[in-house]
């Protein structure tokens, strides 16, 4: 067996197909985001802006957070020493839990290292506490609920992305008694559409089933304490497990479901991605609680990152530049080719200091390659201008077309 | 469909066959390590010493490392803000992974948010990459390497526990051309034993096996380096991937694998779980790759560790308890009943401020109950002194067998 040679074959495919990633190593400037340094190759720097971080509202570099964080490195050192049933539970973790419960007005709330593994370790244990159990799911799903719902080689059911009627067929089609999950996500982050939350929890109470709601690419930015859009839309109370993360709107790092006590009891002990785990640092747990608690006052924060964003699409609108716009926070331009979008990408990282990295497969469909965008609070006119102004050069210099392809 | 009766019958099931977790809410004090107050249900205090910690070294307190947290902190912010792919990467993963590769000896390592996800991801992704792989599994090798085995239905043998005729039986009995692989531990952290890492290799040489070893026990503690048993035993370039944490005796958050170049970059472009989840915290980066450097130098931590095991295991075989001894660090006292277990564990902490958490099924098979004692340069003769006086006060107290179950 020549292992060597399959290693070749497989990554010399992602070249043939332009989608080999190359890791941009980047440092931020704290107090000066979105600005930093890009290092490159040879060792030399170039100062950059980043357009395409998840840092959605640069808490990342906000005093609240910060401080908290060294406090408790101060306080009790570096990591938390353990699982969290094994020496690894600490008033941080247990804080930063009750600010979650409270964010979502769940009983409950129960950390994890990442979102990621939030979902994949809740997904696939769901089915351990309700055998039988039949999870529907949207097509376009994130990778980490794909993965949790595929994981056990439970039932399941894929409906079309956002689509009613196909999931109440689904629905009519199965045993009216088996156990079921509906599980979608309220801002999908690579078109920044939404989901039909309230028509999906009409579907879930018609049906009897649970409802699994990732509200990563929400939680911070919308409802009035950034308890994502179910409390936007007042449906909190409809939804019964959500997913969120502390490493994107939040700023540090980490992921979480709410719940109510029982099913949060059920899934710390059953969990394997849960208990087995070193839990996150402490200090992790502090920033990310002092930022949960700051956004749930901070509206002008929310309603700043909205301005910037409704201005960088209408300006690239105004280019003709094919951009997707369902009303969220999130700005994609469909280049719709792996090898050009990553050329525009590289043209703008090195002419004019604009990172933006290129959205190849597997996350999103083929053919619909794209440079996505994330405006912020940070991101103030001057910047908005130099990216809008490149956009326009590039556009010019590659013939691309424009508006092609908008959605 | 009844949620709720479904999710109190699994919970019951738990405190029926007595194994509830309770979780233990502390809180270590940076500079008095094993020193910690423990917070109790209404409020109140009791200062305590952490018995079962795996920041084996106690680095979570080092100065080297939260100096370079906190300067971290303040250059570049809280979290990373974005996937490796997108925005995530910066200077403080590179040099963390350049530290790693070095303390391995290998061309190459690759950051995860865990050691748990990089078992996970890594393993469910080499079958895609080796189409056909064989995976020959230690029957006690950790739930994240079990998990990531099981996710895509590849093609596993679990062999016994050490056991190199059964390997080899079964490596005889598959398709020589058969792509294969061969997944162990170096030190299995609940008994505290080590696997026959040479001859394990010889095994996989002969049959054309990679070799995947999990030094997640290890790394930091063996080794003139630190660089885990493999370096001890001068066997690291007979290793395809080891698989390590930073959350342990590095004292921080995180995990890794050390690999070929080639083998990182396509786990790298292939596994989900690294693709689509945000990238550790700089600053915890920065601290790991201090306590990683500083380790490679600090061969008198490793002796004193190792010396603190020695003493404990002593004194504890002196009073006739049944602990079991490989040598490792790792001083595990099987008591052999999740009730009994959990109340000795319960009297040790309230009665004599000793925290040590039971460790019961799932973790380790029903019957081996156990206290798993964590002895570290931090725990001098005063803390050894107490813990050995309160086990054998207990031990009389509960008319418990001495030395019946000793491995």
């Amino acid at each position: 067996m020549n292992y060597e040679a399959q290693l070749d074959s497989a990554i010399g495919k992602l070249h043939e197909e332009g989608r080999y990633r190359t890791f941009i190593d980047i440092e931020r400037q704290k107090g000066q985001f979105p600005h930093a340094v890009w290092r490159k190759e040879d060792g030399s720097e170039q100062p950059i802006t980043v357009w395409c971080g998840n840092d959605y509202l640069g808490m990342g570099q906000h005093p609240v957070v910060l401080a908290a964080m060294h406090e408790a490195l101060d306080a009790t050192g570096a990591g938390s020493g353990g699982t969290r049933n094994i020496s690894g539970t600490t008033v941080y973790h247990k804080r930063l839990e009750a600010e979650l419960a409270d964010l979502h007005q769940k009983e409950a709330a129960l950390l994890f290292t990442s979102a990621y593994i939030a979902n994949d370790a809740t997904l696939s244990t769901l089915p351990k506490l309700f055998p039988g159990l039949i999870i529907y799911s949207d097509e376009l799903n994130h990778a980490s609920m794909i993965e949790g719902i595929r994981r056990n080689g439970g039932a399941k059911r894929v409906f079309k992305h956002n689509d009613l009627a196909d999931l109440r067929a689904k629905l009519e089609a199965d045993d009216p008694a088996a156990p079921k999950l509906i599980a979608f996500e309220s801002v999908y982050s690579m078109d920044g559409d939404f989901g039909p939350i309230k028509e999906l929890c009409d579907l879930a109470e018609e049906f009897g089933a649970l409802t699994y709601l990732d509200e990563v690419h929400a939680v911070g930015m919308y409802g009035p304490r950034g308890g994502g859009v179910a409390e936007r839309d007042g449906l909190l109370d409809r939804i019964d497990i959500i997913n969120g993360t502390l490493g994107k709107a939040f700023g540090v790092h980490g992921g979480y479901i709410a719940a109510s006590a029982k099913m949060c009891d059920a899934v710390r002990s059953y969990a394997p991605g849960f208990i087995f785990t070193t839990s996150i640092p402490p200090a992790v747990a502090a920033g990310a609680a002092a930022s949960v608690a700051h956004l749930k006052q901070d509206q002008a924060l929310r309603d700043l990152h909205q301005e910037r964003a409704k201005v960088l699409k209408l300006r690239l609108k105004g280019l003709g530049l094919p951009i997707i716009d369902h009303g969220s926070h999130i700005v994609p331009v469909i280049v719709g080719d792996p090898v050009h979008t990553k050329k525009l990408s590289d043209m703008l990282l090195k002419e004019f200091g604009i990172y933006v990295q290129p959205i190849n497969f597997p996350t999103v469909p083929r053919g619909t390659e794209r440079l996505r965008f994330t405006p912020s609070p940070v991101h103030g006119p001057q910047e908005i201008d130099h990216l809008v102004g490149a956009m326009d050069n590039l556009w010019s210099h590659c013939a691309l077309n424009r508006a092609e392809m908008a959605g």
